[in-house]
């Protein structure tokens, strides 16, 4: 929960024994004085000890009531609406999601917009604070109330000083100082920045497919290819901050040339973009019928998911390209199963929308190359939550970073 | 701490303050009264309450004096010798080594024995029967004092069972009952069986250079090549155990068959076996004048080592031998620091006595290929260790498994 991010003055801060007991309110399931007893093991007094300074403070409330269980009705606990609001932003390449949450994470209202993440830092924050002005507008709120961000970015970021580190497809974003810029527009709120994927995987984690998987990896396979890591139910970031850069793992040697300046990247063979650039030249060289079609009706662009509709409709072309990029990308997560061992891997980004038989290219050749021990138990599906993923994680973050234990 | 291998009833029950207290004795450097309650940030009051029953049950002792701090002198505090003492073991493909280690793992005795670990597991227990009953009489000690059992073994591991999942060089050893059988032989101690390579990164992160790297892999490049994980200080060994079996991820797409029914595996390029079948190759075919002569002065085999020595007195093909084996290597770690981006990867196993020129091969490829950012801070590094960090593991296996907390 300590995170060097930001700045600790607008966070709250707590004791250790504080944060033992805010842990457990922060799970999913409702929590009594009771459950808690229980699950930290610890004695009523020590609940009342340690839980009085927190509702005196504001920061804890009890409301409502539990499930009747014999004696007076238990009343559950929560984070007193004084904690204030979360804010969930998820920048993508071309679109931007934002969620406003109270500190429970009941999400009050959400917006989104289109997006040309390479138009730069001004730009994009110019579009977020419209999101947010209209938000706050409609639900009639000060923007003092919003006490906690969390922003997920399509790039490299370095955790520990929330700043984007050479993103590729992000000119004007490196080193730029996204935390301070929003605690200037924003006067009441932390900011924490991650990449966007790595939320996508907290999101999974704690709202989707992964609330039940300790170790997953989340790959997202949109313009570009990148995956989230949990290990042992928390994000795994690396020791840079930048595990789940999966996009450059080399999967075809004498493939094509990467943007990266290697050769053969999984990206560069089955990537969004690469996949597009396929079907285009399908399309123009007359080997696929269909995406010809498609092209002249999309005016010169052909998408993923334009891809995955030819090969439904029987496109010779157009299976064979969804087939090999399935294999591609099975055989870069091949190597990571052997690796990591995980119980699931979800995929999600654009191109999951060309359909499921790239979801069963991808399972054959993990299965047929990876280890039977490896391959037992382990689920490899599409994402259910899809591109909410980003922005609930991005809540999620938020949450996790309200409170912090002040150095002794 | 708490594992569901092996038999509880062997181990010690401790409730789950006692086991914070526990894992703060056990930890490397001093611990007094004053720092148990500095670090816990918890009362004298509470470490009294705690420590007094540990010391009246003799799990725990106070000895000796600790640094002269102006009062009265602090004593020290350690594990009460009553506790019993603890077997490592580590098997190799080639090799038992055996060290007898008191609670605080302060190593009484070592044995070592060249066994074949495909002769099964009848033979080789009886191996160990011997190295064992050898350490008991020097040190004059009644084979009831053992109470716990760390075993690493050169196959893939079913954590949860203590026993080998179709482990490719053990025939004989598939889902065998070793900790029924060590501890039918061993009358009271509890046996916890784990894979080689993991044991040894345990080893490297207790005694060797992982001490002071969270996030690290330590990679055996031996026969085979496997690696152990290193996630936030602990050990990760995956869904269903399996993680670090990084010898089959494939490297040369049109390489040669692997054991394991795939093409161009790592293991199968750049593994012990292999460089020693190349060389053996280069030497018969008249490439290598010199690998020519040491294979006569060998008897018909060579190792990686005796590749190293021709690199280094100029051998033009075995010089291209350790690069391209490098390389290989390389290839497939450029490919974990995209995905792990560790801090620290630590080289053993027998092929790293070849020499530097490998390790510069695999740092080489590493820094070409994986990102600036997921490299600026990683050191490739052989292991000071070597063969010692697999006892040291199972050592440490054992001192943490002795304590479990029973389910309430």
């Amino acid at each position: 929960m300590p995170l060097s991010q930001g700045d600790t003055a607008r966070r709250i801060p707590i004791s250790s024994e504080e944060q033992t007991l805010i842990e457990q309110v922060l799970r999913p399931g409702l929590t009594t004085r009771t459950t808690l007893a229980g699950d930290l093991e610890v004695s009523p007094a020590w609940i009342t000890k340690t839980i009085t300074p927190l509702i005196e403070r504001g920061i804890l409330t009890e409301t409502g009531s539990a499930a009747h269980s014999g004696g007076r009705r238990a009343r559950t606990l929560g984070f007193h609406p004084d904690v204030g609001l979360l804010l969930g932003v998820d920048f993508g390449a071309t679109h931007l999601d934002i969620a406003l949450a109270g500190p429970d994470l009941q999400v009050l209202a959400r917006r989104s917009a289109v997006l040309d993440i390479a138009d730069g830092p001004d730009t994009c924050l110019a579009t977020l604070s419209g999101l947010v002005d209209d938000v706050l507008r409609e639900q009639q709120l000060p923007i003092e109330q919003i006490r906690g961000i969390g922003v997920g970015v399509p790039g490299p970021v370095d955790f520990t000083r929330g700043r984007l580190t050479s993103p590729p497809i992000m000119p004007g974003w490196d080193d730029f100082p996204l935390p301070e810029k929003l605690m200037e527009q924003f006067p009441a709120a932390f900011v924490v920045v991650d990449n966007d994927v790595n939320l996508m995987a907290l999101g999974e984690r704690f709202h989707g497919q992964g609330q039940s998987s300790p170790n997953f990896i989340y790959v997202k396979v949109g313009s570009g290819i990148g995956a989230g890591i949990v290990v042992d139910g928390h994000l795994y970031r690396g020791s840079s901050g930048c595990a789940g850069d999966i996009g450059h793992i080399v999967v075809a040697q004498d493939g094509p040339a990467c943007h990266c300046g290697n050769k053969g990247c999984v990206e560069a063979l089955a990537g969004g973009q690469a996949i597009a650039e396929q079907a285009r030249e399908l399309a123009e060289s007359g080997d696929s019928p269909l995406l010809a079609e498609r092209l002249r009706a999309a005016g010169g662009f052909l998408t993923a998911e334009d891809v995955g509709a030819a090969a439904v409709q029987g496109d010779r072309a157009a299976l064979e390209l969804v087939d090999r990029s399935g294999r591609y990308v099975g055989e870069m997560l091949t190597t990571l199963v052997y690796f990591f061992n995980p119980d699931l891997i979800l995929i999600g980004g654009g191109v999951s929308r060309i359909g499921h038989r790239f979801l069963n290219a991808i399972r054959q050749t993990v299965l047929a190359h990876a280890s039977p021990l490896a391959t037992r138990a382990l689920q490899i599906e599409y994402s259910e939550l899809g591109r909410e993923a980003g922005v609930l994680g991005a809540l999620t973050l938020a949450q996790q970073s309200i409170f912090y234990i002040p150095p002794a």
